[in-house]
C-alpha cells in the first residue's frame, strides 16, 4: 500500500481526464457548448434532433438521404409491443424515472436483442423510449394513451404523444431545440455511468438502464423537479428575495443554480428562458415565469462573485410546465434528449475500450483478531 | 480548454484513487484480501454471509444478539410476492443477468419504498435477490421453483433453492466460504458503477440495477462463464496444452487467468481449488477438474513472468458446475454474493458523497460551419 503521503485522491474524479473524445466541448469560462465543433445554439435554431443523434453518433452532419433513411429507421422503431404496454399500466403510480429504467431493462430482455448490432439497439432505444415516457404520461394524467403519429418528426411526435395536441411551428422548432439542448453534455454522472457499465463489454441495455438511474438523482437530472418544487413553494414573486435570502443563509443548494464546469452563464439557459417566455399564455404562466426571473436576479446579485449562475435546470422546469408536461416526468422529458448523448459515449469510448476499475485508498484496521461469536462485546 | 501536453489521461483510472475505504484491502503483490482488517480465508473458513454483510455494512463483528436480529430481518424478507414470480416466469428464457437487473429495478417500483430508510431497501434487496435468481434458475431447468426454507441459513438457503436439495455440513460451509469470497473486492467495474449512480443522490434501486449491469459485462463478473465455455470447449485434459498455446499466439485473453491489481495467486483462488476439487463426485467432475488444473500449469509455466495468474474464477465456474448450478447462471450467483460489497461502498461513499463527474480531452474539430442540409456532400 502506498504511503498516505503519496498519494492523493480525487474526489469526484474533477478534472481528471478519462479519455480523449471528440463528442463535444464545454467551455465553462466562457459559457460555450459544442457538439462537434457546432454551437450548440446553432444547433437549436436550425436543427432537428434525429439530425443531431446522427451527428453525435457517426461524427458527420447526414447527407439527404443518409438523414432520410435514418428518419425512417427512428420512425419505424417507434412503437411499443404490448408487453411494455401492460408493464406501464401495471406500474403506472411509479416515479417515471423509475419506470423507465425498468423499461429499457425490459428491451434488453428479448432473446431477439442477440442478434442486433449496437447500432440496431441503439435506435431501438432512442425510439421508444419517448413513446414509453409519453404512455406513462397519459395514462398518469387519466388520459388515453397515443400511438406515435408518422407523418411527425421525432421531437414533435413526442410532443403530440405527450400532450395530445398538434403542435405547431413554433412549439415544433421548442421541442426540437429543447431535445437538442439536453442531447449531450460529456461526462457527466448519467453518461459517466453508461461508460463505466460497457467498459465491462456489457450491452447497451444494460448501461442505459443505469444512466437512467443516474440521472434520476437530484444533484443531476432531477434538479428541474426541483426548481418547480421550488417555484411552487415561493408562490409569488414578492416571495423570492426572502426566500432565497433565508436558502442562503442556511446554506442550502438552490436548484437550477451552480454547476461543476460552467463559472458564467450555461449558454443552454438563455435559449430556455426565451423560449420560456414566448411560451407565457396566461396569468399564472405570467406568474411562474415572474418567479423564475426573480430567483434568476436575486441569485445573480448575491452569489456570481462565487462563481454560481443560472444553469439549464433553471427555466427548463417552467418551459415543460408550459408545454403541458407533468412536473414528474421532467426528468424522463430530460431522458429522452439525453440517449443522444449517452450512447455518443458508449460507442466512442468502446473503440478505446479500456475497464474502469479506480482505487479506494485503505484507512481501515488491519490485523483485526476474528473473535469467536461468544466473545463479542 | 488546457493544453494536450499539460494534461494526463487516466485510461481506465487505473491507480486513481477517489476516496478513502475502511471496506477492504487488496496487496495485489502479496495475494492478499482483508475485509475491514480480516483476511478473507478466515471469514470463508470460520464466519457466515449473513454476518460478513454484517461486518462489512456496519464495520464490526456483529454481537450475537445482533447477529440475530439481522438474521431474522434478512429471513422475513426472502419471499418473493406474486408479481415477481409472474415476471420471471414471464421472461424465464432471458439471459439471467438481463431478467435480475430487470427484476432489482421493479423492486424500486412500489411506491412503499419511499417510506423505507436504506437499510430496509438493502436489506430487501440482498434478501430477494437469491430467492429470484433460485426461482429463475429452477423454472429454466423445467423444475418446480422452491419457497426459501426459514430453517437454513442464507447460503444454505440458496443452495437448496437453486438444486432442490438439501445441503450437508460440508456443502453449507462450502456455500457460506464461496459467496464470502465473492462479496467484495474493492472498487471494481460494477462496484464503481453503483457509487458513481448513488453520488447523484439517486436510490439504491438504481445503483445496484447499474451494478448488476456491469458485473455482467465479460470483462468482468462474465468471466466464470467463459472458463466454463473454454473448458468444455477443450473437452479432455491432453488437448489443453495445445488450445492455451493457440490462444497465446493469437494474443487471445484466457478467461480465468490475469488481474488489474493481483499480481501473484489470488487468496481466493486456492480456497475455490480446494473446494473443487473436494466437490468432484464422477469421472465427468474429475475431467473438468483435471482440465482445469492442466490449464492451470500451462499458463503458469508460458505466462506467470508477466504477471499473469489463476484468479477467483478460474474454479469458481467448476465448483458452481458440482454444486449443481446451470452455466448461464454462474455470473448471477456472483451478483448474488456481491451484493453485500456494492451495499457496504454505497453506504460508506454516501457518507462522503461527492457527484462523480470526471473529463474527456476534447479532441475533435472546432468551428464547424453548420451547412444547410442541400449542400453537403
Amino acid at each position: 500500500m502506498p504511503k498516505k503521503d503519496d498519494i492523493k485522491i480525487f474526489k469526484g474524479l474533477e478534472n481528471i481526464y478519462i479519455c480523449e473524445t471528440s463528442i463535444s466541448f464545454i467551455d465553462g469560462k466562457e459559457g460555450k457548448l459544442v457538439y462537434r465543433g457546432i454551437p450548440v445554439e446553432v444547433l437549436a435554431e436550425k436543427s432537428t434532433y434525429e439530425e443531431v443523434v446522427f451527428f453525435l453518433w457517426f461524427g458527420h452532419l447526414p447527407r439527404k438521404d443518409e438523414l432520410e433513411e435514418f428518419e425512417d429507421e427512428m420512425k419505424s422503431a417507434r412503437k411499443l409491443d404490448e408487453e411494455m404496454k401492460d408493464m406501464i399500466e401495471k406500474f403506472k403510480t411509479s416515479h417515471p424515472m423509475d419506470l423507465l429504467r425498468t423499461i429499457v431493462s425490459i428491451m434488453g430482455l428479448s432473446n431477439s436483442e442477440k442478434k442486433k448490432s449496437d447500432e440496431e439497439k441503439a435506435l431501438e432505444i432512442i425510439s421508444k423510449v419517448p413513446t414509453a415516457v409519453a404512455y406513462h404520461h397519459r395514462i398518469s394524467m387519466g388520459e388515453k394513451p397515443l400511438e406515435p403519429l408518422d407523418e411527425l418528426d421525432h421531437a414533435s411526435n413526442f410532443y403530440y404523444m405527450m400532450t395530445g395536441r398538434s403542435p405547431d411551428e413554433k412549439i415544433s422548432r421548442i421541442m426540437n431545440a429543447t431535445l437538442i439542448l439536453h442531447a449531450e453534455q460529456g461526462l457527466n454522472a448519467s453518461t459517466f455511468s453508461a461508460i463505466v457499465i460497457s467498459s465491462t463489454l456489457s450491452d447497451l441495455y444494460s448501461a442505459i438502464t443505469g444512466a437512467v438511474g443516474a440521472l434520476k438523482g437530484p444533484l443531476h437530472g432531477g434538479a428541474n423537479e426541483k426548481v418547480m418544487e421550488l417555484v411552487e413553494k415561493i408562490g409569488k414573486p414578492e416571495n423570492v428575495e426572502s426566500e432565497i435570502e433565508k436558502m442562503i443563509a442556511q446554506k442550502h443548494r438552490i436548484p437550477g443554480f451552480g454547476h461543476r464546469i460552467y463559472k458564467t452563464f450555461d449558454p443552454r439557459y438563455r435559449i430556455l428562458k426565451r423560449y420560456s417566455k414566448e411560451m407565457v399564455r396566461n396569468d399564472e404562466d405570467e406568474r411562474y415565469y415572474r418567479i423564475v426571473e426573480r430567483m434568476e436576479e436575486e441569485v445573480l446579485k448575491k452569489l456570481s462573485g462565487k462563481g454560481i449562475f443560472p444553469n439549464v435546470d433553471l427555466y427548463s422546469g417552467i418551459l415543460y410546465k408550459f408545454l403541458g408536461f407533468d412536473r414528474r416526468f421532467y426528468t424522463a422529458v430530460f431522458a429522452v434528449a439525453r440517449l443522444a448523448g449517452w450512447i455518443a459515449h458508449i460507442f466512442e469510448y468502446s473503440k478505446m475500450n479500456k475497464i474502469i476499475r479506480p482505487c479506494g485508498y485503505y484507512v481501515g484496521p488491519m490485523d483485526v483478531e476474528y473473535k469467536p461469536l461468544e466473545e463479542r462485546e
